[in-house]
């Protein structure tokens, strides 16, 4: 049977067994889906099994890794390493939600899922294309090992100890990597840079409970006060981060880069509509919107929270402010000395009068990879084959943090190909996937594995 | 019998009906509590009716006015309004409490209850020494109206439109009020100067819902961010506040106050004890923290609210930031100048790329009073009979914005002669009344009414 047919004679099934993998909250942030986790990773191992993998879940100190092999290829053949994570990020606010985020609802051609694009369903396509093929030709003309973790959206901390540890048993050609968009459903896309990733959470406390602000206003230092001035601080008046020597290791793209940039279709229109802000505008002074996102550090405030919140009025100075606060890192950019600036900044902004506790979240090496060689050449292959067109080498502003670290611990070439549209609310409410669109990523993997074993035999 | 006998005998039944009043939850800034406030008023009505006014219950379109009359000492005799209300701040944040907000405790001599001190152990000490000399002595030497509201938590419009239209039914020759501190237990106090306060919420909107922080970090405004920053640029680093023209018609106070204040033993040490916090600090460079309390404006964010608040961290941008914001102002100053100056300014701080709505919640006036004629003195007489010494004549930080109103309205001086200690927890959790500043303040309205009658007859 041809792959095309067995696409078409499978197609419902892909999308029943995505919907039941959507249904699993694995939310990884929070400590109470902590059995969700586990759950969703037996469920996944199950699926590698079935489509002829050894798979294992694998426990850690956090959220189990789930692990699969099909190594019958031939020790000839080029092996890749498929990366992927099937944890997703916390699902407030809910009542922004047309639909309940885990409750999978089909519009318009759309899964609204939590997870559905951020990255449930772009792993599940690499096992649904490793099905196929099995189905349609036979065992794939590489080796292929899956690895897929329950923690890429806290900080992929036990993920990096199993890579360090497990050099041998990774050990492959090159890794691939589905957790990235494209720019629009005809314009496929490889992205060769993202951004790093610092997160810190500052707590200040003041008095010992919140105080009446009139008993007390004027002699008592005001935590929310503080931490809006000390927030405000950490940039200057043309959008520029203020941390001491912030700017000093930051790499601008090259010419050939920014000239492909330039013929970049993404227009501040199309942004405004995906996002629905009134204007485009934070940033820094006169850098273009597609430079401030792909190749450009940001502050930006994540969470607040200080004394009252409800309904109407309450007169009082708290006693707490809580501020969550990330960076998010370009080329080449050192996260742990800009935690440290972030750190040391802080403390100095600091008022009399107010206590400081300030949490380490997260973590993220900034990553580019130049598009040459072997496993690009077989990208671009597979796309064109089924997008009827190669795809564009660009950027993105999010943080993937394993990218890096499987380059450097595996020393392979990593290749992101993702089938995210613009606009698909990812850490939002209404998460959705194109539904063409994991099918089309379904293909591309079956050619992709076609394609890698041409180049790297040639 | 005497007054002396008369409180011993009942000293207990006092405290149990205080202990009824504090049981219902009359939280006029929420909505869900409207109906407690109803029935607290009814119950109100209740008491004065038992103490020999005539009392009803006076529907609002906000929560009830309770008002009740006792004009038995004739034409001639003076007439004495006593002001007071029977509604509460919110309790949150709920878990700080030691006991439930509104199942009063009583530990080492405090009565612990949302509106113990704030206002209603203060309101109902004047109930019960109605009673007292009723029973004791028989028809006090002056008339009285006692006018009780339900909304000074959130503004007294309703209070306020009630005085300008009932001029005569509440005409009178002074004023009392019982809802100030005393500087310790030892150290009776009258308030003679209250600040006023401005109150405001300002909600940014910028996308429609919360974005990924990675893919839109640069080029989309952030809503926290700007907030932040906004409520920095409102003081500059001398803790002045920044509004064009605020400081304008600001009032020193006298030579005399001034002198006073130097003696008021009130120290550093005693604000850290009472308010656990690590040092005093904000406000203005170079004034003294009482005269920051009491003599000088503030600014002060009472409560901040953005993006993700939860466990752990979540990349992104908020949809939304909010902050409650209020200023205390002394006199001169006019709110609703301040108001509108505090408007423009954040309009003229507002970046590109958000929405921002203005929500005022409440407003009123900073009061002083030269605490010369005969009020005063009757107050000093009274205090000395029950506490062995005068009063100190006080400032207070806080406002009661019905002070300068009925001062203003009815043309009578107002006499602030509270009973409650530093450190009572208004507006905070595990807010506590002194049980013997309790029978102390009931004594001392009982010496008050012969005191009033004795300087007003001269």
């Amino acid at each position: 049977m041809s792959l095309k047919a067995t696409f078409e004679r499978n197609r419902q099934r892909y999308e029943e067994e995505l919907t039941d993998f959507l249904k699993i909250p694995s939310v990884s942030a929070r400590s109470e889906h902590k059995q969700d986790l586990a759950r969703c990773a037996e469920w996944l191992a199950g699926k590698l099994t079935e489509v002829g993998m050894a798979a294992e879940v694998i426990a850690t100190p956090g959220h189990p890794i789930v692990y699969g092999e099909l190594l019958e290829a031939g020790e000839d053949a080029p092996t890749v390493l498929v990366y992927g994570h099937y944890d997703v990020q916390p699902v407030e606010p809910l009542d922004e939600w047309e639909s309940p985020p885990f409750e999978p609802t089909v519009r318009d051609g759309r899964i609204y899922a939590r997870g559905s694009a951020d990255d449930k369903g772009q792993i599940y396509l690499h096992v649904k294309a490793l099905e196929a093929y099995r189905e349609a030709v036979g065992t794939p003309p590489i080796n292929l090992k899956f690895i897929f973790e329950g923690e890429e959206e806290v900080g992929s901390d036990n993920l990096e100890n199993f890579v360090r540890n497990n050099k041998e048993r990774l050990a492959s050609d090159a890794c691939v990597v589905s957790d990235t968009p494209m720019l629009a459903a005809d314009l496929p896309s490889v992205v060769i840079g993202l951004r790093g990733l610092v997160y810190i959470e500052v707590r200040l406390r003041g008095p010992r409970q919140d105080l009446h602000s009139g008993a007390y206003g004027g002699a008592v230092t005001n935590p929310a006060n503080a931490l809006a001035g000390m927030i405000a601080a950490l940039k200057d008046d043309k959008g520029r981060i203020t941390l001491p020597g912030f700017y000093d290791d930051v790499i601008e793209p090259s010419d050939e880069e920014k000239k492909a940039l330039a013929e970049i279709p993404t227009t501040e229109k199309e942004l405004l509509e995906q996002t629905g802000a009134p204007a485009l505008g934070d940033g820094e002074e006169g850098v273009h919107f597609l430079n401030r996102i792909w190749t450009r550090p940001t502050l930006d405030v994540n969470g607040l929270l200080s004394g009252y919140t409800g309904e109407g009025a309450k007169t009082i100075i708290p006693a707490t402010a809580m501020a969550k606060i990330s960076l998010r890192l370009v080329p080449n950019q050192d996260p742990e000395a800009v935690t440290q600036a972030l750190e040391e900044q802080l403390r100095s902004l600091l008022p009399v009068g107010l206590e400081m506790e300030i949490e380490r979240h997260s973590w993220g090496l900034p990553w580019y990879s130049d598009p040459a060689g072997p496993l690009f050449r077989a990208a671009s292959t597979a796309v064109k084959e089924v997008f009827g067109r190669g795809p564009l080498f660009i950027r993105e502003g999010g943080s993937i943090p394993i990218v890096p670290m499987i380059e450097r611990e595996l020393g392979v070439p990593v290749l992101l190909l993702g089938f995210v549209l613009p606009g698909s609310n990812l850490h939002s409410p209404n998460e959705w996937l194109s539904i063409e669109m994991y099918h089309k990523g379904i293909a591309t993997v079956t050619r992709l594995y076609d394609a890698i074993a041409r180049e790297y035999r040639a």
